[in-house]
């Protein structure tokens, strides 16, 4: 018997990616419950860059598992590939548009990687960079026009604890399911991730969300209640066509 | 055998939270302290405002509990008040002077709530909202000017985790007791509980120790050793009181 | 039978700590995990003080246990020296160059000092102070400009829930041996130790890896793939060695 | 505006509670999940009685917060009804069919409550007791032919950490839903939450699929592969079906 | 100046020690928590031994702190006392009428020590061990007639993980302080921590709570309730004392 | 370019899994320290089954990540080998004298696998099973004569929370790294991990440390003193030597 494998994964094209990098986290999250999906947010996470960029990209997956003392030396930091040296072709392997993200198995005890690998993948063309543990050289990194998002910062050396076992395999980050080429998104609250076959109907979701709830956020700091506005009513969809149509004028307080 | 109930609390003046609001929070502690309160504080909270702004208010309380599936719908979004939708219910029950404190039971994987309802309880007169959970929107959140305190940022649908079981009960937030009107005190380290019968007594406590450890900071820094000084013998409180009634001059270095 | 006693620690002269003071967490944890160190990071930490100060100081230790209601009083903060108020005594004894570090047994329920002994610490010489639990008064302490590290802000006293049990023995700190004497380095990711014995050493080999790295990171910037490049190959080596004699002049776009 | 209040609960009659004592966690858990139940289970909870006994019962439901030094003294433990003493309320109030489950907010730092409640329940004709936190008196406990399952053994006294708040409200026990009238339900596994209104069908299906699976788990023990047995496929369920009709003979191995 | 040291501890006599060993520990919490103690149980600790074996002892503190790689090597199990041994040196140190308290700082990832130490403590007179970390050999330990209490079973070796850096000190353990001379008591229950200077009071105090309560649970369990009888009225109490006279008498159900 | 592959594992004999069967996880902690590994320990499973059973197997992974409500629905538990269902597929894999160890990233929230898949594996000629999240189906697992071990027991179905993502791919469980082919090694303790190619070489040394160590208990429990006796000096080891040779006579009291 042999094993089945998994189909490769759907493409999303950089037009969907670049219409998703500009909604929101809240949009999203509300629109994949209404699709059935409870926690599509990695909790916990939080970006190193300052200002925080938004960003959407096809994930790139990383995954790690514990080191061991006679696998996990100083010597597998080899100058070419080797299946010791994982995380190196992981870095060369990475194509504009991805995301990579890192099961560290929420264990920041060590670095995932620092300053050299991630300045190299955004070279690359990456769009992100995301693990459940943490990175070093935090300095470096808040100072990158590049979106990275970590549970920490920790300068020990990835050495020490955890060893790059795949590339490119279904993997969990901080308690989410990423399947390679899963839309990862990235505002100024959280990752979230998005299954590859929804992304172009969530960018439409989420759009329209946004501008509706954009509306109704400048009614309510106009002092009116939630009852009848919030969520929205059909007539309050209908108050926000006519806005929409007559230019999108001034929202006076109630 | 009917269950006993407990009487309506105290009403703490909004002349006691002004004074309160400009108190520290280390004073606070330390007069809780003596009074047999070991942890007023809710330990691991941060404000999300940026700059965060001292204040306190009268306890309004929110109890969570964990979701189900059949009881927790989009639909229970209602747009008038329902027993399963006791959030917008909270919401517009909160009166001027009011801080409101959600016990969402440490559970930081979906968003206590967001941008819009928080607006909403500002327009009413709210003073702030506390949980020990998350809540969504933290980059609207962080440019309010409104303190809003969590254990973290979330954007995942309240529905997905969350069910509001009850309004204005006593409740659990981030280990500390809060009973509806208790005071809630915030400055820029952390959220502390002041009993409703304590309040007055603590402003005038307070008071008196924040001005008298601020004359002691200018000591320390002066160069002066801490013993005899700080803690305060009975000379110091008397050169304390000698400094003040000379107009608080300049203190030298040491 | 007599129990045996440790040796005097090593003195770490000021000028190894002001080379070790400019070196990178990156850099040491890199050169302690080839000697053997798996983790000489105090994870978790952060500084409190904005912007962080990078430093080196020679580690005094002042260990906690768990408070005991008969023991820990109001009355145990004294006026003079007694065996129960040994933080006051550890405080008055800190000598210029060195770093305060606490054991707080990853406590952060209560505070392990404030502003007031902080202040007196930095007056007296020291570089700066870490615990694994949290300081209170965090507000002042992020405009002090002195390194501070912790775990968190808490305003409660320490008297609730914290004892000072001994100054100047080995302890733990956030997962790592402290011993009296060893380097304490903080820069803006992390809090490393440095055994007494390798500082010296610990210097030579970091300030060779930083001034390597930041050329190899401007190559990598530049456009240049990691295989060959980084981890540097003895061809890289001499290419680094030929730059510096050349001036360092600027890298150009590969 | 007055708070919306939750229509009583459904009740589930005794002969529906007796036949889900006899069915299984795995099938309860598995038919839930069909239903759209993820997590009906209190993960982590153990029974203290030995050997456990299975049971199922109407929730009754007790809620617990943080104890507060002005409230929760020696002096509350009243030998009359009070409000600050609504443990002793609860226990007086439950009826026979019932089993107390307790919110102890997973804190197991003191007892939820001990033996001389514990028998005082069991002799008012409640099934069983449960609790996320402690209980003390494991010893004794132990031996009692009464279902009592924990998070632990802690002798602690209740008052030093706990206030009883709340009796009959909905509560989250071990991270579930528990609204009073639930049916809880333990065998030797764990305690399962069964929402009232499904407590007939659920007896239904589980006794279907324990018989069936009882079936199965012999075939497997004869020898047999997984694909097309189990999980059970159309001709397996007529097999089941002739078995039973057979007179349910011996399975022999494959 | 010099740092202030600690009086020799209160010699707590065997006599009050065997006294202690048969009262309960639901009763030593209660009578503690009435002085003002909340905390005196090692929460989490379970015994190993079974079955169990209720004691009483003079506390022997060993004081862990994490392993360095350059400290802590095989070569440091020596065959002569070493201060980087202090754990055979801490054994043989062990007198008659001691209890082993060993703060592992709540880590069980190595084992505080095995069979073999623990027998040389038995053999020595000790009247048990404690850990908040985990022993090895726990298939031997289970079998012994000695009180031995851990947190857990861990075969990894002491070396890999932790160092004995002190003996005789003041320690937490499992969140509870113990000051060498304290008494350390197990029942059947948990381990709870007796300040030595309230061991005579509290073996008169629990010994009488303890026959009260036994009486009380007898009626409780003939059917009577709670209010009135339990916590005891001064007419229970009388009652109580009545049946003392009267021989002791079996109670009836009510 | 292509990701580089590992090598196939190294196959370990049955009679050296025999061997190791026999030794206990102290000596093989101990051993395996001294050739540099720390944690070969899977710290906080316990055996289901009792009593328990000691065994060693070679290692046949499992690898888990977080389900997703589109691609774990109960239609994957096929009737066919199927790439969403491939725990059937791992479990008729299986041969004999291999353990199957999953790696449910510590999440015991929902069963990694129970009863059925279970005695089909022990059919197959598994030699045990090991998770680091939980079984289902507990009550039948503890009266199975086959080595069951996990963190606990939930009945949640795998569906709720878990997703089989590969087989036969290096884990980590429990923290320690598991590449297929390694041997799994179980005795009343723990679970030890060896690799495969020390597995014979460790065989050698325990076999000889626990015969050295039995007989040095004997002569502890004669009441010697460590010193000089235990770890064994090379006189001790000399008489050991004379012991054996004199055909293991009692050992006498000292």
């Amino acid at each position: 018997m042999s094993i089945p494998t998994r189909p490769a994964p759907l493409f999303v094209p950089d037009e969907v990616l670049d219409r998703l990098a500009k909604v929101t986290s809240g949009s999203l999250t509300t629109q994949l419950y209404k699709k059935g999906y409870r926690q599509p947010v990695m909790v916990g996470l939080k970006p190193l860059n300052t200002p925080f960029k938004p960003f959407a990209g096809r994930a790139f997956t990383m995954r790690f598992i514990p080191a061991r003392e006679d696998v996990d030396t100083y010597a597998t930091l080899t100058t070419e590939p080797h299946v010791n040296n994982l995380q190196w072709v992981g870095v060369e392997e990475v194509k504009p548009g991805e995301v990579v993200v890192i099961d560290s198995y929420r264990d920041a005890s060590a670095a995932s990687m620092g300053n050299m690998l991630i300045t190299r993948m955004k070279m690359r063309g990456a769009r992100g960079v995301v693990t459940d543990g943490a990175f070093r050289d935090g300095t470096e990194l808040s100072q990158m026009d590049f979106p990275i998002w970590s549970a920490g910062v920790t300068a020990t050396t990835r050495l020490s604890f955890h060893h790059v076992a795949d590339l490119q395999v279904p993997i969990g980050c901080a308690g989410v399911a990423v399947y390679p080429g899963d839309v990862i998104h990235g505002d100024g609250d959280n990752i979230t991730v998005v299954p590859a076959h929804l992304a172009a109907e969530m960018a439409d979701l989420c759009e329209a969300q946004d501008d509706l709830e954009g509306y109704l956020a400048m009614r309510v700091q106009g002092g009116e209640a939630l009852w009848g506005l919030y969520p929205p009513s059909p007539a309050t969809r209908e108050q926000h066509k006519a806005w929409v149509a007559a230019g999108r004028p001034p929202i006076k307080a109630a």
